[in-house]
């Protein structure tokens, strides 16, 4: 099972974090975005351009370190289809390298059209006699808004290819709870949703306790992730919050299982702008991103 | 108002009705498969340039007879970046035939990332000096599980660049209800959802009544389709689940007003495959489609 594969990562390096790759253009230093502007023109083109190279040097600086990578599908449509030929490059790159890669498309449908989702982002498409990977991530953020007939199609795919998806329970942000915390016969939405992601992952078991489906709870709710934890010991954790959006190591502590796994914790911007946080040369922005991991891995193991 | 764009459509054409193009390679007549094998192999581009041709055909045979398009987003991601190049192309394409294209991504995050969305869909992003288009799309489909911070950041992108939302409140699938219909303080979840469509609405109000955040609600639910269109008297309705999904004339009349607006009713397979289902030949594809659509237009307006 895909998150079997995750945890191998976290076990591996010791590290149960992953590095979340939303570029913007501001976050690149000068040299690279100049270099693909010189060769592109200020286009589309060149801002992908940029961002690839920009990537790939965060990936190299990471992979022995860093078990995973979430690229945020929506930095990368904002440079059209040359945006997202670079999120196909950055999936491909990070997973040669070794890292686990979940696609942050927070995609939702049905029946046909989430299988199309599904072979788009996890999976394979045929094309006449080929049998072709679009993007080839191992993971996917979902949205279950629209219930099972949104996820179902996935878990067929989950299955074939060994790959796992991640469904929004309670979201970092500040207005998650106008829907997420409204109760439906005593037990808030989130709590539903997560109790259907144990019944959906039933059919996904993992070797680790942990299924493939798992689920996003927000960092910024460390009351709301001790509280899923222990209601939802077969639901893996991708945590994010951490960091820019203001949660620290003690919020996150309570994500994590007696043996320390069960989740893992995104930070994007704080290891992306490390570099200009510690004001180091544009150069060095990948180590800045090393060093900035280090620090967060060591931050929330101490928490543990 | 980006929806006032389509309802004029909707005046002009006499047609309260949107294409949707979910173009899957089976739909596509084999002549046009071929041709795009020959010229690109058995690869995505190929896929994508088949799926190109066949759109550019449909719009040319409704442009003058359908007032807008929908594609969906996850059936030209299934082919890659070559696929989602195709999607610009189609939007492109439609939208210089003066049809209104509704990009059918059902996105959702939160602050800057929701920003991002609305940049690449229906807005622009600047890259150096320039100020580019990614997708160009006239309105998006999105998921409001998230809560108002991932729909306020559309809402300052639709009011500059004059493009409107369809927020998901009761979708078309039979397992909609496992939580959308289940009660909030004695309310269910669709109908909180459509409330809050109609107060995010109140900052981008419309010539005809309608404000630019719209609500998706299912033909295949009648009932709620009628209840609220009486709630909602301010937000317009795309309507899936016509013809395949099994919704008929007389089950979206409800959600009309007495004016006969107030919705947009979607048909993808009924259309798109209207060749198949004629048995005519493969080279009259489009002229099928457009057959189909006056008739679905006819079967609609008869109901009112």
């Amino acid at each position: 099972m895909a998150l079997d594969r995750l945890i191998e990562g976290i076990k591996r390096t010791g590290n149960p974090t992953v590095a979340g790759l939303d570029p913007k253009l501001e976050y690149i230093p000068g040299y690279i975005v100049e270099k693909a502007f010189a060769a592109h023109g200020e286009t589309l083109e060149g801002a992908a351009a940029a961002i690839l190279e920009y990537n790939k040097g965060i990936i190299d600086a990471l992979a022995d370190i860093v078990p995973a990578v979430k690229p945020q599908a929506a930095y990368y449509e904002m440079m059209g289809w040359q945006g997202v030929r670079t999120l196909q490059e950055t999936i491909t790159y990070a997973r040669e390298k070794g890292m686990f890669v979940i696609t942050d498309g927070k995609r939702n449908d049905i029946g046909t059209t989430m299988e199309a989702y599904a072979a788009a982002h996890m999976g394979t498409v045929r094309v006449g006699s080929e049998t072709l990977t679009p993007f080839g991530g191992d993971a996917l953020t979902v949205n279950g808004y629209l219930g099972s007939d949104g996820i179902r199609p996935l878990l067929e795919v989950c299955r074939a290819r060994d790959t796992g998806i991640f469904v929004l329970v309670k979201t970092s942000n500040p207005s998650s709870g106008e829907l997420q915390d409204r109760l439906i016969d005593g037990l808030p939405v989130y709590r539903r949703m997560g109790a259907m992601c144990e019944a959906w992952g039933e059919e996904l078991p993992g070797e680790y306790g942990y299924s493939g489906v798992g689920a996003v709870v927000g960092a910024t709710y460390p009351e709301q992730l001790t509280e899923l934890r222990r209601e939802l010991p077969h639901t893996f954790f991708l945590v994010p919050g951490y960091g820019a959006q203001g949660g620290g190591a003690r919020d996150v502590a309570g994500a994590f299982d007696k043996d320390g796994l069960g989740a893992v914790v995104n930070s994007s911007r704080g290891i992306l702008c490390a570099w200009k946080k510690e004001g180091c040369a544009p150069e060095d922005y990948a180590g800045a991103a090393r060093r900035e991991a280090l620090r967060m891995r060591d931050d929330i193991l101490g928490a543990l």
